[in-house]
């Protein structure tokens, strides 16, 4: 996972040695060496730039290696990850320049009393006449940031600053990173509240649960923007996109399949109510202490017991391993290695796995393939990938397009519907069940997705002109 | 003021009507054309964007006037000033391209988690690792914009995001606008803290007096990041610096002189506070009562409590018109008019009068220049502007460059004293006392005053490379 790409520069006293024992004394630590750029071209002593693939290591044994080399000398080592990051990910910029007196009387005092006044009279123009028509905050209270667990706000910035990114890249949206120094739920509820003027979209991120839950409902009420919770709702929207596509491959319906769902927190809540919405009729929820239960009871768990009032919710109780018995689809967003190859032998025919733990899934792609029809990780590393980002794009373009009000659950189902459309017919199988995160048609399709729902069901605050 | 600039988009039947006709009518209703892009030419019929200078008038006078030209159809009528803020002022982009799947893994998962555990284990690294280091917040609750007074936080926006354009290109700060939806001054303060990790510097406006005071207070003492209420002490450097050159032109010291402040609200505040710092021995703060005196007792006004206790401040009370009688400098941050020509006839020989009510001065420029040496407005229809936009670019610049942990008044004072020496001594005459905020020394200079004072004054957290 943590690959690590190092510019090593280095300066040569060519008397003394030669690129060659360089070479040799990288390779020989393990690295990759992938470009060499020349500095100070010299006849005596020359200065380049060696990018090196580390693979997982540090620069540490490459340091070691060098200073074994005659002649050689260390000017600096660079790490590209972190070279990425120096200053931020992300700039703002005028849309226009100020050239001159006029310009500025435009954009600024005096003339922008005009436009301010008229946002006054009418707050809705604020959706043409300010940034809030294409922005929207990446907020995070660095409370689950990754596998990371509790980084804080400052430590969440890089992730939210890469998720603004990829709003920007992927489907135009201006994003901006707000980082909570808060754990407080009514605090960071309150926060979002009061700075929301500018923004014409929340998207919450890494925010632990339960609070997340809370968080979301409340803001959702009392916002007329769209709220969405990426960590719970981003990874469902994938997983039943995938699960849609994966049913097609194996040849069954989803009425008929039974689905193990383990880890119910945030994004295993927001999977087992989307599975329900798009028609699963057997479901078993499993957490920590197994299955949650039709008609059970579970103190501080509001979510669970919502869940055991769902009459497709199964009654058995048992282990993970009792339950996963016959089931069709493993779903799992909780911890690595918790399924063994012969749990999942014992599943029924032709069965589905998503194996989402991070950084390690639930079962090694080695132990399961063998015996499942259809296997999916969060992992790059191996086909069927289930990415966020093939989601919040296109939702938020959507969403912003038609000024939605919030984000419904039928406009989630269709998201997932249009993202298992992008895979075709004659395109699916086994190890293609979910399209690149690059592919071309995701963000429109689930534009396009997000705005129809929108309109049907009357949460549109404005029909696009290609809606007209 | 109100300067207007529409474009006309008119439709001209050949056969019927010529350009002459239109062009008649425009210059008839008052309008000016500026400039004529043919949109669709053509035989019979032709479409054309006609742009106008309205002068003070909006479009309807244009509207009427066009409706008697036979065989011309109005397709549309847009306000340029409308036109420049659509979709907002301000865009976010990545600094750099995601292309693949590489480049992807490094500024997002896997590869972001090693940045965000090196800022865990040393938060400062957010300085360097994040949009922290160039990111400063503009953030208003909109109770005081413009001329306009308490208009809400939709309605500020506009003022905000021209702020953030003036912050880019001027000093190349990403600056982002923050539109406060609460008047409470604990929960300005409370949210402005949550929200804060992700910025580098904190540009409070437009916030009304007196919350505006303990609102900067306590941020400044309860973050370790610049807190600067443009408002206030912008006003303040801008009228300092000024003031500073317009006594070379008078040949006066600023140890003589006596000045009178009228209304001290916030931006008054922190004039008599800097004109204290900067040497004034006689001050005479005015507000709708009368003078300011030493010794008084002023309830609900701590700042004016603050004045009374200074020995600088006169003792003699008076209404402005008693007060004024004598004086050698008037500095006005009250309201259109309160003066006139007998007034500023009875001030000291030489006199300076900076008289920056918004939109109409203390005294007109006609009625007072006959009797003053230096005059002065906020207004750019007149020489020596006093402006704003003179200093916060420059010194958030600045600030963010060393890390500065607040700002000093020896950093506004160095920065007032940077700015008056943009001047220089063969330039400076009665109607060239402060420079354009075009003039490309500014920034440069205020930055390199609010450095060095930051680094002499032991507030700066890092010592920037041209300062080693």
């Amino acid at each position: 996972m943590g690959q690590t790409s190092l510019i090593l520069r280095l300066e040569m006293d060519h008397s003394v040695c030669t690129f060659g024992e360089v070479a040799t004394a990288i390779t020989g630590a393990g690295g990759d060496i992938t470009s060499i750029d020349v500095i100070r071209p010299g006849r005596e002593t020359s200065v380049r730039d060696v990018t090196v693939d580390a693979g997982d290591q540090g620069e540490k044994p490459f340091v070691e290696a060098l200073q074994g080399v005659r002649g050689l000398k260390i000017v600096n080592v660079s790490d590209r990850t972190f070279l990425a990051h120096l200053g931020g990910k992300i700039t703002i910029r005028p849309t226009m320049p100020i050239k001159n007196r006029d310009d500025l009387s435009r954009v600024y005092t005096p003339g922008v009393a005009r436009v301010c006044q008229a946002i006054h009279e009418d707050p809705k123009k604020a959706f043409s006449l300010t940034v809030k028509r294409n922005t929207v905050a990446v907020i995070s209270d660095g409370t689950a940031v990754l596998g990371l667990g509790d980084i804080g706000p400052f430590a969440a910035a890089p992730v939210m600053e890469g998720k603004a990114m990829l709003f920007k890249q992927l489907a135009g949206v201006d994003a901006f990173p707000i980082c909570l120094d808060t754990k407080d739920t009514e605090e960071i509820i309150r926060t979002i509240k009061t700075i929301s003027p500018i923004f014409g979209g929340i998207n919450l991120e890494d925010i632990s649960s339960p609070r997340c839950f809370e968080i979301e409902r409340r803001l959702s009420e009392e916002l007329s923007i769209p709220i969405f919770h990426d960590d719970q709702h981003g990874t469902a929207v994938v997983v039943i996109a995938g699960l849609l596509n994966a049913l097609k491959v194996v040849g069954k319906r989803i009425e008929q399949v039974r689905v193990v769902v383990n880890g119910i927190g945030a994004a295993g809540v927001s999977i087992c109510k989307m599975l329900l919405d798009a028609g699963v009729q057997r479901l078993v929820p499993v957490d920590r202490e197994g299955a949650i239960v039709r008609g059970g009871s579970y103190a501080h768990h509001p979510m669970w017991n919502w869940l055991a009032q769902q009459p497709q919710v199964q009654a058995e109780p048992g282990t993970l391993k009792e339950v996963i018995g016959g089931a069709d689809v493993f779903i799992g967003v909780s911890r690595g290695g918790v399924l063994g190859a012969d749990d999942v032998r014992r599943m029924a025919e032709r069965s589905i796995v998503f194996a989402m733990a991070n950084p390690n899934p639930e079962i090694a792609p080695e132990e399961a393939l063998p015996h499942v029809a259809v296997f999916a990780t969060g992992r790059s590393d191996y086909p069927n990938q289930i990415n966020n980002v093939l989601v919040f794009p296109g939702l938020f373009r959507g969403a912003l397009d038609c000024r939605a009000k919030r984000i419904s659950e039928p406009m989630k189902l269709a998201a997932a519907r249009a993202i298992a459309s992008v895979v075709t017919e004659n395109e699916l199988n086994d190890q293609y069940i979910i399209p690149s995160i690059f592919n071309d048609h995701v963000v429109p399709k689930v534009r396009h997705a997000i705005i129809e729902t929108a309109i049907l069901t009357g949460l549109a605050g404005r029909i696009p002109p290609d809606f007209r």
